[in-house]
């Protein structure tokens, strides 16, 4: 029974669109490029909001929160930094209404013109290493472990629901140190965690390495990233950690009085991951028949739907499963009883399929006689026939069983899209053809970068950490090559 | 030992702004009228949130996020509401910068001004109604009860820190119903909820009452309020709850088809509580050295400062209070040992009073011999020693202890802030001596409330829910009067 999905196969896009709409995850807003993110969708973003926030938490980072507006002339404080944000970003320049002349409507005060425009944050790096100068004198201050949750702006032309929107929600991590090393280690370590947290609870493997300088973060020494690959065979950025070095110190007059006395400019680092991650989710791992969620993250792990006719057979199967429900749920395990009567239970196992609700339990009168239950995996769709005394300890190991098994098929499917390529036609044809990520030799010229980028629309991923040296020919300029760089198109 | 906090008895408002600077709980930002919340101030955001979080969805509710824009015109479509939102505002007017002619910075783009005016969001009733017409269509579709987590800006000239701000952050709920009763008693709840979570985490009394039409909230029929007395016997509006009606629907078009098959208008609600209450939290239980926080509210529950010379002595405390320390956190009690060298124990003692810690365990080389700890709780700084053996029974009873003194202490001090008045002389008196609520007749008209507003600074808070009937005559006018109405001068 489908909700109305177009197949993948046929239009991928319009699959991810109709998932993301029908599962009432979110949907476009009348504000261009701002996107409202309904219950379903929200409570997906909970979920990992929770579960980064408990790791960021026990790596020693606190919360924080800063002020959603910009003064224009900070953007420009740090040069690299400016050209990457100062751009397509949305700028306050009065701060009152008042009635309009015909009574109709309001209009912009032109006597409420703020003397400097103000920018609607598109990260917080500026406006916090602004505040950081007055919160750092000496080494005793460091290090600085602060994480916000907060909204962002970036003005984009083309958006798509999750994946790019003017609006988004996300968390930046700003932290403060007193040394590179220390610095470093901290853009490293939470580039683990963002690894850690994507195999783990999306079930999403990722490719751990640096950025090339072009498709760095404006104004970091270093750019670590996640790379995941969609079962389309394009990449998607998962998350990023930067190593700042001593850049926004430098552009705020940031300094400390150091162990030995003298006097530093101190070291940053600064990571994020976003509401993205949800379209990651999808795409990932979901199917015609909706979403697919690794349990860990799916905000209904187990639905329970009785098949019943009349008021006093759903009181007996509630009574017979009410024990169980309560035994789950102590667990831990979100398990929802749809005993609704306006639904039936065809329409209810479609709905949630779209909803991706890992495990559904299914149960009727001949069940009750038999004391058994259905139960149905929503990645599989298998199902089979179990006794009702052996649900309390099935249902738990089978989303540990899924949790790892969605993991291991994203693997499987990335392995079969990760193909080295030794020749500029092949790694055409690959791109063309199957897709994924195509491991080839690169010259480690920018202009080669870019012509590539021009001429087939794949950028360079990342360079894997603990990269394999390997000697060889670039496939685009044939010049020598020390080792092989992650290529793909990518969203 | 004082951190230098201004005496409340000397200068309130500086004592005030002296705790939240100097407990690390929020600061000015470079922004005009925008705070940054720090980390210590965050945490106890954090306690709110989680906790109101689980409040609203055990009374059914969901979590949704709406765009941070709104156009110009939407503000326009609620006669009222654009009266009361629509002046003082952050308006989006360009979206994008350029380099500068003299290269030296940015400007904005005069090409890429926007056809129409964008609103930073000072409440999302008009987003969220424009948004609820594509999901309403029968009654089917009702009732919505959602909530959001968000910034909101409003343009304040005269801000105070987590008082009054031009960025705040705070929830925002907006229920949907198919009838006047239904979404009445929906604003009912939530102000119940609002009154629960006041006194029972908070531990701050509040008055429950309704708004006079000219004291409502912009577009609503009624405003219910919960009210809280501030030391300094000022009035704090803490949170409102208000049954909007038709009017939303009517201005967004929103209409549903009835069970009985005719059309009709959705019925409203919307409700919020802000960053204030961390302003409100402090105004209501601390003293000269520092933040007093409620133990259900505090991010610490328990400090544990040993005082020790060099590691092996340190080492001996901390492996008798380990197994303590791990009961104490079983139990979710949040338990921080300060075992760090550098802070000497009458420092330690002194910060952890500015920042409200409810209790606070002392153990030294002579308290290992005796097996005994020093007690102190922070509220009333007594102090006591008991057995090792009893700090894991007696911490969490001392922890409820606290709790409900504080409430009980703060009720005590708002009774005698209470003052029934029958003369206009009287009313002003007690506005000028100890302040306070001022239970006085009023005549019922909006000129009376103005004018005595205008004379005496002081508002009517609200009207009691289930007041009691009683004859009088109005202290300003002389007037009849059937009930006694709440006045104080406010923040």
């Amino acid at each position: 029974m489908s909700k109305g999905i177009t197949s993948k196969e046929v239009d991928y896009s319009q699959w991810y669109n109709d998932i993301v709409v029908k599962a009432g995850l979110a949907d476009h807003s009348s504000v261009r490029g701002c996107m409202v993110i309904k219950p379903n969708g929200f409570a997906i973003w909970e979920k990992i909001q929770q579960t980064l926030d408990k790791m960021f938490k026990d790596t020693g980072h606190v919360n924080a929160y800063f002020p959603l507006f910009i003064p224009k002339s900070y953007l420009s404080k740090e040069a690299a930094h400016v050209e990457g944000f100062a751009k397509e970003c949305a700028v306050v320049t009065h701060y009152r209404l008042k009635n309009s002349a015909d009574g109709k409507g309001v209009v912009v005060d032109p006597e409420a013109k703020l003397e400097e425009e103000l920018i609607v944050r598109p990260t917080s790096e500026t406006i916090i290493w602004n505040t950081y100068k007055n919160w750092i004198q000496s080494y005793r201050d460091l290090p600085i472990l602060v994480n916000q949750w907060a909204n962002v702006v970036r003005w984009e032309m083309r958006t798509r629901l999750f994946l790019r929107t003017a609006e988004f929600l996300w968390q930046e991590g700003h932290t403060a140190h007193a040394t590179e090393k220390e610095a470093r280690e901290e853009a490293l370590k939470m580039h683990d965690v963002y690894a850690d947290f994507a195999e783990n609870f999306l079930a999403i493997p990722v490719l751990k390495g640096y950025k090339t300088e072009s498709e760095r973060f404006a104004g970091a020494l270093d750019t670590y990233t996640i790379e995941m690959l969609m079962q389309d065979g394009k990449a998607l950025q998962g998350g990023t950690s930067h190593f700042l070095g001593q850049n926004f110190a430098k552009a705020f007059d940031v300094t400390f009085a150091t162990e030995k006395g003298d006097s530093d400019h101190v070291w940053a680092s600064s990571w994020g991951v976003s509401t993205r991650l949800v379209g990651a989710l999808i795409m990932a791992h979901s199917d015609d028949s909706g979403l697919v969620l690794p349990p860990k993250i799916a905000p209904t792990q187990v639905v329970i739907v009785p098949i019943f006719k009349g008021e006093d057979q759903l009181k007996q199967i509630k009574e017979k499963l009410d024990p169980i429900i309560k035994f789950l749920q102590d667990k831990n395990i979100s398990v929802k009883f749809d005993g609704s009567e306006h639904k039936k239970p065809g329409w209810k196992f479609a709905e949630y399929e779209l909803q991706g609700v890992p495990i559904r339990v299914a149960i009727g009168p001949r069940d009750l006689e038999n004391n058994t239950v259905e139960i149905a995996r929503r990645d599989t769709k298998e199902k089979q026939i179990i006794g009702i005394d052996e649900v309390s300890s099935f249902v738990p190991q089978l989303l540990d069983t899924i949790q790892k098994d969605l993991l291991e098929k994203a693997k499987a499917f990335r392995k079969e899209h990760t193909t080295e390529v030794d020749t500029y036609d092949d790694f055409k044809k690959i791109l063309e053809s199957k897709g994924g990520f195509v491991m080839a030799h690169w010259d480690g010229t920018a202009e080669t970068e870019e012509k590539i980028k021009q001429e087939t629309k794949a950028t360079i991923r990342c360079v894997l950490l603990n990269n394999e040296s390997e000697e060889g020919k670039c496939v685009y300029s044939g010049k020598s090559s020390k080792q092989r760089v992650v290529f793909a198109k990518a969203y």
